[in-house]
């Protein structure tokens, strides 16, 4: 494998010097880029995209021919875990995703495969080897998974949910039942995303979308745990070089004490937390990252500036931060605000290092 | 009027002794009750439901009759004030609460008179003053009103919001109309709840539902500096008693400490936080009220009393805690797990006395 030109983002997750603050962007690769609805609409259905490894390599690939972005992240949903156990995920029109075989009794839990996820994801791993060829060793590649309680909140409610009535029914009734089917996703995300390792990738996000409709109590027991266990489970090393994992529980701000705990090198923030006082909870003990609002990139291109320079500010100085959304972009973002903020990270983050 | 029979709602706000925890819980008149439904057909449609004083206070009435209640709370809606403003409020089957003639333009704010308001909601003050009536100094009467942020979010986007764009948008690239649109909701807020301190209410809340969609910095800036504005304009004391005021901004765990500094004399809880570290964080400032998620009533009530027991026992010893959930109630709840909840409080609590 080629050596990496650009591993300021690898350096920043393990708080080692950098010349100026990372940036990536969730979602990057999705529909507010005309050329992602280009192949999309070649694909003909976006589970279409997400199985044709060329395809999905091509989107990964597309943000970073615009913006200089610091990391390329994987293509794919956090959904075909459960798809791959059985469920049938489909998406349909103004609805989001959706399950035709939800999970709704103890048997169907019983009946689940954990090992069956990693076999019938081979799509996933093609993908992620061949992005890697072709980044070249340009910038690193993130894989990533969701996290155990968000994968279930899917599984057991057929899809979103405003709520998360019929889920947290079951685990408030039936709590081993519960966790039964956590401790078996877990099981699948963690062979899922060493698998992913294996083929190529570089750093790891678990994406906890859905840990901050719980009560804290409720959160340590049903999501953080289960995040833990995965990452124990994980190779941290490959290449010669630390594979970080990055924990992102939207809503997860109060928690930050006991999220930086759970073994993960970096903590993902939601804008809704200031990550000046992040970072003095937490950050002699993990990289964070974030977080720009997702809906600033709707003002304009001054006052995204302006809101990244109050974030690299609130930080403050010195390694340890990854800048990001503190949510994935939106459809309707204009890609020259987009430019806007990596811009301004470029250009404002030197002074911090 | 009669002297109060129980206040130990009003005590607990001011952190005075009291022999056992006072509950209530948002949203306690409303469609979980069948006698609620029952009324509501009768009226023909929400909106005819909060405009019909005698109606209005029979719903208030309701969940008095089944559950040991310490406060009653108002029947209405928070969209009552922006309706009044003239935006033509109405309900549709499914999407919620809607309006007409959405804000769009700075001119259309420039045209607002925030006095209008208080002019015409006079079938309010009536269904205030009967209620008050009706309790016959039983229990004590909560008033109410949306925050001026909350209310801004469904007047811009027209209704409901998954991310605010609209509002947000607003508020990020032309912030003086955003300022000039909530200036104008805090005076006609104040005189709104001043005015039903006048026709009976003896405590009042302040529900910022979507306060915690924003950054924290933004929160400051949009939604508490408003909401100070209009603590600072209310009557404190009626009847020779003080008026105290509840503020509640859902998702606003990460700042109760800018929230206690508001001048309320009590902070609303979601779920979210664990009410024993507020309490280590503001507890020495304000009363706590909340805060058992909302989901909870599906489960057991074996689960739901152990629940209550965890939430009295982290508050722990001493007055300054209200017990309600962290959020309303939903509509398919069973009412006899709402009686669980209220026993548990009822019978679980004095022991903290």
């Amino acid at each position: 494998m080629a050596s990496l030109e650009n591993d300021r983002f690898l350096r920043a997750l393990m708080r080692e010097p950098v010349d100026r603050t990372p940036l990536w962007m969730m979602r990057q690769a999705g529909r507010y880029l005309p050329e992602y609805r280009e192949t999309r609409a070649e694909a003909g259905s976006f589970m279409g995209l997400c199985t044709n490894p060329e395809m999905a390599c091509e989107v990964t690939l597309q943000p970073l021919r615009r913006y200089a972005m610091d990391a390329a992240i994987l293509f794919s949903d956090i959904l075909t875990v459960p798809d791959a156990l059985g469920l049938g995920l489909y998406f349909s029109e103004g609805e989001g995703p959706r399950f035709e075989r939800p999970i709704s009794s103890a048997a169907e839990i019983d009946a689940l495969d954990p090992d069956r996820a990693a076999n019938e994801l081979g799509y996933v791993m093609d993908a992620v080897a061949l992005i890697r060829k072709e980044l070249k060793g340009s910038i690193p590649l993130i894989g990533f998974a969701g996290s155990p309680w968000t994968l279930a909140t899917y599984m057991v409610e057929g899809g979103s949910s405003k709520d998360f009535a019929k889920v947290k029914s079951l685990a408030f009734n039936e709590p081993e039942v519960m966790h039964q089917l956590l401790s078996k996703l877990a099981k699948s995300v963690a062979v899922y995303l060493s698998e992913q390792v294996r083929n190529g990738a570089q750093a790891l996000q678990i994406f906890d979308t859905w840990g901050g409709s719980l009560s804290h109590a409720a959160y340590r027991e049903f999501s953080l745990q289960y995040m833990t266990e995965i990452i124990d489970q994980l190779p941290r090393e490959a290449e010669g070089r630390r594979v970080p994992v990055i924990v992102f529980t939207k809503g997860g701000g109060q928690w930050l004490e006991a999220i930086a705990d759970c073994g993960a090198d970096a903590v993902g923030l939601d804008w809704t937390t200031d990550i000046g006082e992040a970072r003095a909870r937490v950050g002699d003990k993990v990289c964070l990252q974030g977080n720009m609002d997702p809906t600033l990139l709707n003002a304009s291109p001054e006052r995204i500036r302006s809101e990244v320079g109050q974030i690299l500010s609130a930080f403050g100085e010195g390694s340890g931060h990854v800048f990001n959304l503190g949510h994935g972009v939106t459809p309707g973002i204009d890609p020259e605000h987009v430019a806007a903020m990596v811009d301004a990270v470029v250009e404002l983050s030197p002074a911090y290092h």
